[in-house]
């Protein structure tokens, strides 16, 4: 049994941690990281499996602070739990530029920092995303290999966002019976007390989802860690309500809606500390109290730690390959030459097909190339075509190969971040590009965290016809490029298609977008062999004949246009080339020799996209001509639109001509 | 009592409608219309208050299609209901580019549409809006003006959707009793089965909102009438699950996954005239079920419509001048002239102040100017200032002028586009700009409908400095102005501010995102009066003294930089005007000679902006200058972020030099 004085001043050790390092940085959130405080105890020093000597254990539970905000929490957990990254000398640098203590949490896994959070509801999010991942990867190694948990606290204002009620009623669904969500349930926002602007019975809510719903006092470690127990005990995803008090033992403030993030004085620590007895000065923590920190994290885990460690040495050793292998992020050897064969097989057919079934087709067989691929859909099986015969990840089949994620884009974004951050797998999610809008702040998620998650995108113009304006994309290359370090790739046809896969799969930096037509595709490259043209993100496609006058660039389904509009301009004896630009990103990043013989700023550049201009001067110059379109799309046939929009080859010779001398 | 024999062709009037138009469209959805067709004569022709002679009657009920895929529904109900703007031309020229019938419905209400449906989620959420605009409308105009109801229906997609669960919760707190909800709840998604994604209790998901949940079967005509009519008698919004057959009528598709989207053919239509006894050709609707819909749409409206037009013909002359204009959408006659006093004030003033907080300020003497207006923000009332002494908008009180949206950005976007809809109030929102993702969907949306919907964007940059990248926006600028339709502001200070209010209040055919500052910004104009020079988009704040070599353009806090490195160059002997560039699109709709004589393509340009580069050689060429950022910001002070990254006048003036001869 645990002695309640020092239970209690250990999670003091946090209070005062976070209130002296918030005082120093003259900016902070105070109240999450005072009012969760004992739950913090006893998660970390109860519960959490993980391995300070080791972080980034492929087989740890994985926790998220979902409430970012409230980072000093988290950055105060884990200096008392001993991880190297969070030593004092980050506790007073919180928030100072270069510090691994920013004012949100940051990924950095070996820091103990399992994703970036701030806007609300993105962290249950990936959490789930966590869970799933767990769940598949020990169907597939084995509980030897994978026997953790996914732990989430969440505040009222992540349980509003709508992200997060679709992961809740995703999880509930899949009966993610790992995944724990403790939610610090202390009646404030910013605005004020909960009931500005919620009336809704959040358990009930939880219940609906088919969560098992437990309580506790948040500021009672016993009953939080009981709770945490029942909860693993359960087969159902768990939520504990914690009732805590925000900025619990900050006197001014504590109980207010002023504690969220309300400056820290240095009055304020004088205060709190005579309220609580705490007579330590400014970072420091008592030596009894962190031998019970370390004791707690460290000492407890470390004969789980070993036992895994055991297990996975005495392991078969293709077994510890397997895992060894996806848990380090690495593809199988061979799959940039069954992407190449892959290639080579469809330029060799030669036939017009809608870009996103050559996706498809290439899911299909990278499915068998790499086990750990995990494609999903919003509700878009049948459109997007990436499930074929790939089995359903369910409840009752954690051997599922595809995760039908509901008619819930955001949450397939949110939850593609997590099961990347958590590691092990490759998903790749497929809907149409106009919903890329609602997973938007996951996607940039994504790019702000390195995250290689791949999206691919269908129905990626006007030339999906009938639908009409809101299923037509115009303005989404723009807004999808203007995200950095995104990767952007519109491939032009089938070899196209398979040369922007490679590229997807090869990006282990940043998030890909793979943007698809849901119309025939002309073949605009013949044979196959040789190197990846789309590699440097543009290349002359079809040089001119005679010196070059004209240089006419395409993306996608427009490059036929374009070399239709070449042909007649050579037809006229003007001599033209066609470059194909898959991707932006990759071709700024050719050096400036290359770039200047793509697209010969000498000659009249004309670009052709069936897109908006915005931002395409950066290639065609402010005087190009450029090809697209100027306003939302409408409803009607495709080649009535096409007629509508001018988006013809006659167009694009036409602004050629109008700009020769 | 009615003929249950006709009741039952008048719903088949409906199927054959559509079945007819999608057939003859060679696509379309034809799931919804024939699952829904009860459902809607019973909304229709028992309760939906409206006047096919009078579309846009003020005070009609709003009746949203959420699931707009099935918008031959909507169609249908509104040809047999005789509105002018739906005769059967239009009806057979479905999907066809010009129509007015397009793939899913186009806000129209001269047509009765009133709201642009097809992502799903938007269209409940908008009724929301449509509701609280009601209840807020009731409030100040009394229930002689304004006494109708709001109707949605909605499909299993839409209550997957996370912008549903924020609208649901806020709904069931704010008590929207006249908000009656049917789901079409057939069981079937677009992947098959609901089972495949969701397990979740949808009651009592409802129930633990707030809402009263009421079942009816689907395909029954007076259980469908009863349970509305038990929805109107409850003070709590009401969901009514309707059990319904997907496709019902159609023999090959009926209760099927393939009946959502798929292809009807020539011989559906024989087999389905064959299943239900409907002898007549396509496109034909029998007299006396014609004659049965236009009694009980027109027919039972007519005395309610007189009996309100008589309400308006007696009342006081300033209540209906008031009513009057507001559903107008006229403005108060003098709210120019409000906003040039406090212009001008600001001006004489000449204090440096965050623009977040003029915005605010502006907004509190607005709110007294202009009576419809109706601020919200989802929880940050604090840090966007735009509550002030305005009272919330409640269960209670629903004379409120403040909505707190709650942690819910995407609800308020949507909800927003609802009320400005419904017309009679000036919804404006606050938040900050990085929240605008959340949003994305609905400010898309906002766009397409042409509604004038102000959204004020606090923190617009890494000055915001410790909070860190999740809070930094970089992207945004150009993520905005790539959104068609969209007018994007951002002042440079006080003066400006209150131009770019006028802009966004003078702007009625679009949203307007107006981008503000945290950090204080220095006055870069001095002294009012004269025109508003925001108008024009750009201007040249600063002109060279001698004949101008170098042009330096700046937004919002970035002209105080532009202007720094101007007296830097003018010292140097280099003639340097400053532009002060507040909107792209307004510059953009200048005549050409305006645009040149600020831009001056023949001098040196560098652009200035906290953002990226994309999109800005439109404006500076593709060997201009930029000074901003290449990357996302990072957490620190705001004083080491900015010299991280760069953004100093230094480097605006280095720029210029690098590129004088």
């Amino acid at each position: 049994m645990s002695d309640p004085a020092l239970t209690a001043r250990m999670a003091d050790a946090i209070r005062f941690l976070a209130l002296d390092a918030i005082e120093r940085a003259t900016d902070g959130h105070p109240g999450a990281p005072l009012g969760c405080a004992e739950m913090a105890v006893a998660l970390f020093t109860r519960h959490l499996r993980c391995a300070p000597q080791d972080p980034t254990w492929p087989d740890r539970d994985r926790f998220v602070l979902s409430n970012g905000h409230g980072s000093m929490l988290l950055y105060a957990a884990l200096h008392l739990s001993g991880y190297p990254g969070m030593g004092m000398g980050q506790i007073r640098n919180f928030r100072v530029l270069g510090s691994n203590t920013h004012g949100h949490p940051e990924i950095a896994p070996e820091h103990g920092i399992e994703t970036t959070t701030g806007p609300l509801g993105q962290g249950i999010a990936n959490a789930v995303g966590m869970a799933v991942a767990e769940a598949r990867l020990a169907a597939e190694h084995g509980r030897d290999f994978v026997d953790h948990h996914t732990y989430c606290i969440v505040g009222d204002g992540c349980l509003q966002e709508g992200v997060a009620h679709e992961v809740i009623s995703l999880a509930g669904h899949l009966q993610l019976g790992r995944l724990i969500v403790l939610w610090d349930d202390n009646l404030i926002t910013d605005d004020g007390p909960t009931t500005l602007s919620i009336s809704e019975d959040v358990r009930a809510r939880f219940r609906a989802a088919g969560w098992q719903v437990l309580e506790a006092d948040g500021h009672d470690v016993e009953a939080v860690s009981a709770a945490i127990e029942a909860a693993k005990a359960d087969p159902r995803p768990s939520m504990i309500a914690c009732r805590t008090v925000i900025g619990k033992g900050l006197p001014r403030l504590e109980g207010q809606r002023g504690a969220h993030g309300g400056r820290v004085l240095a009055s304020d620590l004088t205060e709190a500390r005579a309220a609580k007895g705490w007579t330590y000065p400014p970072f420091t923590v008592p030596e009894d109290v962190a031998a019970a920190w370390r004791e707690g994290v460290g000492g407890r885990n470390r004969p789980v730690y070993e036992a895994w460690r055991q297990r996975r040495e005495t392991a078969p050793a293709a077994a510890r390959a397997a895992f060894d292998r996806v848990s380090a992020g690495h593809l199988p050897g061979d799959w940039r030459e069954t992407l190449r064969t892959i290639r080579d097989r469809l330029a060799e057919a030669g036939t017009a097909r809608p870009s996103i079934e050559i996706s498809a087709e290439i899911v299909g067989e990278l499915a068998t190339a790499i086990p750990e691929l995990f494609p999903g859909a919003p509700d878009l099986e049948g459109p997007t075509k990436h499930k074929q015969t790939l089995p359903a990840f369910t409840a009752q089949n954690r051997g599922g190969r595809y995760l039908h994620y509901g008619i819930r884009e955001h949450a397939m974004g949110s939850m593609m971040n997590g099961i990347v951050a958590h590691g092990g797998l490759v998903p790749v999610g497929a809907t149409y590009l106009v919903f890329s809008d609602y997973m938007r702040p996951s996607l940039r998620m994504a790019a702000l965290m390195n995250l290689p998650v791949i999206t691919v995108y269908s129905h990626d113009s006007i030339a999906i016809g009938r639908n009409g304006p809101t299923h037509q994309p115009v303005e989404y290359l723009a807004s999808l490029r203007a995200i950095p370090n995104m990767l952007v790739l519109r491939p032009a046809d089938a070899t196209e298609a398979a040369e922007c896969w490679e590229l997807a799969l090869a990006n282990r930096s940043g998030p890909t977008s793979l943007v698809c037509s849901r119309q025939d595709l002309p073949v605009v490259r013949r044979g196959g062999g040789g190197k990846n043209l789309c590699a440097r993100g543009a290349y002359v496609l079809a040089e001119a004949e005679g010196k070059r006058r004209v240089t006419l660039i395409g993306t996608g389904s427009e490059v036929a246009l374009a070399l239709a509009a070449r042909d007649a301009l050579q037809r006229e004896g003007v001599p033209t080339a066609v470059v194909s630009m898959p991707s932006w990103e990759l071709f700024a990043q050719q050096d400036a020799g290359y770039r200047a013989s793509v697209i010969a700023k000498d000659t009249v550049r004309v670009a052709v996209e069936a897109a908006l201009r915005f931002g395409w001067d950066r290639w065609i110059g402010e005087e190009g001509g450029f090809v697209g379109m100027t306003s939302f799309g409408a409803s009607g046939s495709p080649e009535d639109l096409i007629r509508h929009f001018g988006l013809t080859a006659e167009a694009v010779a036409e602004a050629a001509r109008a700009r020769l001398g």
